[in-house]
């Protein structure tokens, strides 16, 4: 089943910049992930502006949404920072597309030791093969429908709401 | 949704013996990958005598099934040699428990770079969750029904039958 | 040799906190670098408070200064921050001490892909047991006179004064 | 000073053939592995035929005999197979060149998570700009003599002879 991976930023795609000495976005990882999970499915890789989930904006969850809505694939990953992935999930939730979405992100970024970014778009990559059209949140090894999961930053874990 | 791992060696899991220099198999790595993705979702990690899965003889594929059928998760992976996975699928899709199990395994060890295990582990515990009872085998970001699946040794891969 | 090796934090030593998401200190990655480097010559770790060496004050390189003169090793290693370590390095090189200090660091975690920390960290354990008393610093695979040696931060490499 | 660096294969240099499923050897790692050490020192990387040291014969130790009385720099690593080091290292200490020549290796291949390889390709690059012409392995974080250096192989760790 074809597989159409959109990039947006976020943690999982987080890259330490050595001169500034900081976390920030270059290049995504994806290329590298999907290479690494040798997957032999029919792969297209969107790769949206690389933001932080807290600076997005309407106009970037819309951007997000027009890629699901003009995607031929009927299966979608979204990688997507954590603090406002609930956020951009209920606005593809709400446009009710006929297709299986799936919002995935990492706690520690692909490139940093003990990472789950791995782990969880190999989740997602299962889900959206897996269940009916609609939107979903894939984090903690738990599925969440769009309209049904909170993040609780104190202990840093996805809950149902 | 609770998920029972099933541990049974393979590549996925082997080590690298420093002393007698060559890979080899020694505790599991599972409980080191299941907390990398911090999952939250409840877990019951069953550890079978880890083995090369071409050293796998009947009684070991009937011990898998024992896990199977006594297990009270209703979602099961299991994490197998990529050599025989089929074999095993095989008896257990023969068993038609009314689980959904997932056999999957890795190209590259765990514990070696560009290693295929974490992202093949995240995409069997999200495929358990989400398809209906079965016995599936799970590689290269590919859903495979157990008796139409074959591992192409030459490419490495897995495809349909 | 006995060797001393002394934590300071610095860019080697930052650890990724997944509940703020970003690069601060915890417990000091050194006892599984040492660990990981299967050294079996005798090794002290001593533990300074972990800083970023921007914030280091004079109080600090004094304390450094004081571990240096009290060690009873004559071979010492300081894994420091690259930003000040000129400026660390001249506060041990005026005490003339009789001991070999080696002072390094890293461009990149530990913890992240593609470190050059255990690189230099094996650099600096062999200098400090194979020259004569002095300090020195240690970095880019070069080794310099402590009051020989600036870092470019364009390039962010060291280079010779 | 400029640095030559000979890749002789060895554990340090091990691949993992997910085909045939074992550790064998393929292009080297040590391009990967002086980018990641962030070396601005002068380097000249040459590849021997990559070879189990268990596997080396006299003609192969002639060849790295050969390579470094030709090599124009005066600092010399060796990149070797931890069992037969200690005879490639007899063969260039009897031959007195007027050079610093470094044999090390790894116990754990670069490859795979938790190596020494990186650390000791640190130590013996320290190491042979530091000490005076002549013959030394470098493991474990010791320095020894080519003639003072045996391998307990019960252990896996270097010692004096």
């Amino acid at each position: 089943m074809a597989l159409r991976i959109i990039a947006t930023g976020g943690t999982f795609d987080k890259h330490y910049d050595e001169i500034a000495g900081k976390l920030t976005f270059a290049a995504s990882h994806l290329p590298q992930v999907i290479e690494c999970a040798r997957i032999t499915t029919e792969i297209a890789l969107e790769e949206l502006p690389l933001l932080d989930s807290l600076d997005m904006q309407d106009i970037d969850r819309r951007r997000v949404l027009a890629s699901c809505t003009h995607a031929k694939e009927e299966a979608i990953v979204i990688i997507h920072g954590t603090d406002t992935m609930r956020e951009t999930a209920a606005v593809l939730g709400a446009a009710t597309l006929d297709k299986t979405i799936v919002v995935t992100g990492a706690m520690i970024p692909y490139a940093i030791a003990n990472s789950d970014a791995l782990f969880n778009f190999g989740f997602a990559c299962g889900i959206a093969q897996a269940l009916p059209p609609g939107v979903y949140v894939a984090m903690n090894g738990k599925i969440f429908a769009w309209d049904k999961v909170t993040k609780n930053r104190t202990a840093g874990v996805f809950e149902p709401l």
